[in-house]
C-alpha cells in the first residue's frame, strides 16, 4: 500500500493509523495544544477546554499517557495532586499537528460549506 | 486558547478540532491515500483496505463526502456503479497529512513501545 511517497506492507500502515489516530482525536489535539507551556492539573484541564466530560477527559489523558506523549505525576499530599505534562514525544509532535492545525484553520469555513450543502442534498 | 501559535476564540478551536477529528481518523487517511491516484470502486477500496468492515467504511465515505474532501459518482448501470474520487480539497489535505503520516511512521516503534510499558505498569 502507498503511504505519502511510500510503498509500504499493509500492518505498517494500520500501525502508523493507530498513531494518526490517538493525534488526530479532537480532545487529544486540545489536551496538547494546552499542556504546550507547561504542566497542568486535571481540573485546570477541565476548565479551559469547557466542553469535555470527566469521563471522556479522563479517557483522553489515559490514552496519551499510553501511547508516551504525556506523564502524569501523583503528588500524595491530601487530597492526592494529579499534573499532566508533555514528554518529549508529546512536544515533538506539536511540529507535524501545528501544520495540520493551521491547515484545518484556513479550510474550516469550506468544511463547514460542505457540510451544510451535504445535509441540505441529503434532507428527507 | 491558544492553538499553535494563535490565540483563539474556544469556538473555533472547537471547529478546527472537528476538522482534525475527520482528517485524524484512521479510516478517513486510508481512503484518502488510496484514492490519491484516482477514482475507485467501494468494492476496490474495500479490497484494498482489507481488515474494515462494509458498515465501517460506507460511514468513512459518508463522512469525507459531507466534509467536501470525497466526491461520489454514481452511473445508473444494472447494478448501479459507484464510483469515489478526490475533490480537491482532499488533494489540498494530502500536504499536511503526508507531513503527519511522515512522523507517524518515523515514531511508531516508539509510540508502542510507550503502549507496552503502560500495559505492563497497569497490569493487575
Amino acid at each position: 500500500m502507498k503511504l505519502g511517497n511510500l510503498d509500504l506492507p499493509s500492518d505498517v500502515c494500520r500501525s502508523v493509523g493507530d498513531v494518526l489516530a490517538r493525534i488526530g482525536d479532537k480532545w487529544s489535539v486540545l489536551v496538547i495544544v494546552l499542556l504546550k507551556d507547561g504542566s497542568k492539573r486535571f481540573s485546570e484541564l477541565r476548565r479551559e477546554i469547557g466542553t469535555v466530560s470527566q469521563k471522556m477527559l479522563t479517557a483522553t489523558l489515559r490514552g496519551l499517557e499510553r501511547d508516551g506523549y504525556v506523564k502524569r505525576t501523583v503528588t500524595p499530599t491530601i487530597p492526592p495532586r494529579v499534573d499532566y505534562e508533555l514528554t518529549d514525544l508529546g512536544r515533538d509532535v506539536m511540529v507535524p499537528l501545528n501544520a495540520m492545525a493551521n491547515w484545518a484553520l484556513s479550510r474550516r469555513e469550506q468544511v463547514e460549506a460542505a457540510r451544510k450543502a451535504y445535509d441540505k442534498r441529503n434532507k428527507r
